[in-house]
């Protein structure tokens, strides 16, 4: 059994009916839906799956072709950066799969997304075909609004080099997973908790798998961050450094969140370092329901 | 599916071929052998099995019947209490079972054990008939050189009210789990080790569902801890507690392992306190491999 994970981006957040189609086509698939969210000031939806390979990618297929019928982008207004009403397809390999087979099976999506429906589709991070294109923030340039000038100078990987009229254009690729740790800060100062994600930001400086931003948070204010890679940059460590930063203010660490996905080891990683012990053999530990 | 786990206790520690013998019933019967531990100053041997109750009564009647034929406790030295050849079998619920159920299993154990070799059988902890019988240092006070004059006091709850000659009698019953975690200190000074586990042990003042000693461990000292309710003494609090008592003396902790089975449960509990995670929705936990 290859089992991956999937995190696709459709570009509604506001239309229920249009919303709960895509989910049904979740739902009638042999793949197991995780977590999904949306909201109206993205204007996003993301859901998580997970399943056999064949199976995801065929109920991603099939979503897709849901989004696409339904969602006009011309009409769109949302938050986040986005370039189409199926934004991103993200493919990652959790057991039994490796990257390269990941990388294939992005390409075929990509393929069949883009025959199907004639929507150009960019390769991204590990199906990237240049180094540039690794990072989506290239590729999505521009946004929806800016795509037709886009395609000129930045070529898809399938599909034709103009934008889909409704549907814009679709970025896919595999990636590692990516696990979500947003920490809450007792304080309400904007101002301190950007500067404190920011000492944590791999570009700013921070720990080279993170990414991490501030936002405001009810009376408090919470770093949202991102790991590419728990097993080189584990998660107490990302706490760690944030309590260590934001002592310097006075300020403590309130509570802690995790989004999406929680792989195990990263867990028990976290009981290694605190515990300091050195083994924890896997064999031995047990999973008790009474 | 009815998941226990026992950790039979067998008087031998010395003499491999017997040792062996028992084994390879664990290992020909339908269980997993999890773990065994066996040195000749205790003279026992010590082995961690899980599998389906009935499965694993069957194979702990089986070695019971090898010992209860091998060894002749006449003949037995060790530093460890003990009152028998088969000298303890706990049953401990891991899935799908309640205690009541494991209740009965060691009362059927116990039953055909001394029905089938005329051993006197004890029944302990959940399965005790009296609060003192709970107490297994009550029930194995004299060991074996003593059973003799001790059963005429304490009656046993199955078989004849006097000793096996060669097997001495045995002690049953079901348990909660036990969750073991031995601390290392950077001191070599056992005084100082002995008054830090005083502070945990539950008896002298500790924390309520923790046992410990502190013994020698090389350069170091160990703190030995035994935590039979890891719901309501989390492991962390063992830890913390630890490092406030050795901070005192100026010492550190240096490393921790664990003894035997380590319940998923207890670990995801560590996280969520260093982590400040309110909730870790276990569906949200993957096991990857890549």
């Amino acid at each position: 059994m290859q089992i991956i994970e999937s995190i696709p981006n459709f570009s509604e957040g506001t239309d229920m009916s249009t919303v709960e189609k895509i989910l049904d086509d979740f739902r009638s698939s042999d793949v197991r839906l995780v977590d999904y969210t949306f909201d109206s000031d993205y204007n996003r939806l993301v859901v998580t799956i997970i399943g056999e390979s064949r199976k995801v990618k065929a109920a991603l297929l099939k979503a897709s072709d849901t989004a696409i019928t339904h969602i006009d982008m011309r009409k769109h207004k949302g938050a986040h950066p986005r370039m189409g009403a199926v934004d991103v397809v993200p493919f990652v390999p959790l057991k039994g799969i490796t990257m390269k087979e990941c990388i294939e099976l992005s390409r075929e999506y990509g393929k069949e997304l883009s025959e199907a429906h004639n929507v150009p589709v960019f390769l991204y991070d590990e199906s990237a075909t240049s180094l540039e294109r690794r990072d989506i923030d290239f590729l999505r340039k521009g946004e929806f609004e800016g795509l037709k000038e886009h395609l000129k100078m930045v070529k898809p990987d399938f599909g034709p080099a103009v934008p889909h009229p409704t549907a814009g254009a679709t970025i896919t690729g595999a990636r590692e997973i990516m696990v979500g740790l947003n920490v809450n800060l007792g304080t309400s100062d904007l101002k301190i908790a950007k500067k404190i994600a920011k000492a944590i930001h791999a570009k700013s400086g921070g720990l080279t798998y993170v990414k991490a931003m501030a936002c405001e948070f009810g009376e408090m204010t919470q770093i949202g961050m991102s790991n590419v890679n728990f097993r080189k940059t584990p998660l107490y460590r990302q706490l760690e450094l944030i309590t260590i930063e934001a002592r310097r203010y006075g300020i403590q660490v309130v509570s802690s969140e995790f989004c999406g996905l929680i792989p195990l080891d990263a867990l028990l990683d976290v009981c290694k370092y605190y515990l300091k012990v050195d083994d924890l053999e896997e064999k031995r530990i047990i999973e008790m329901n009474l």
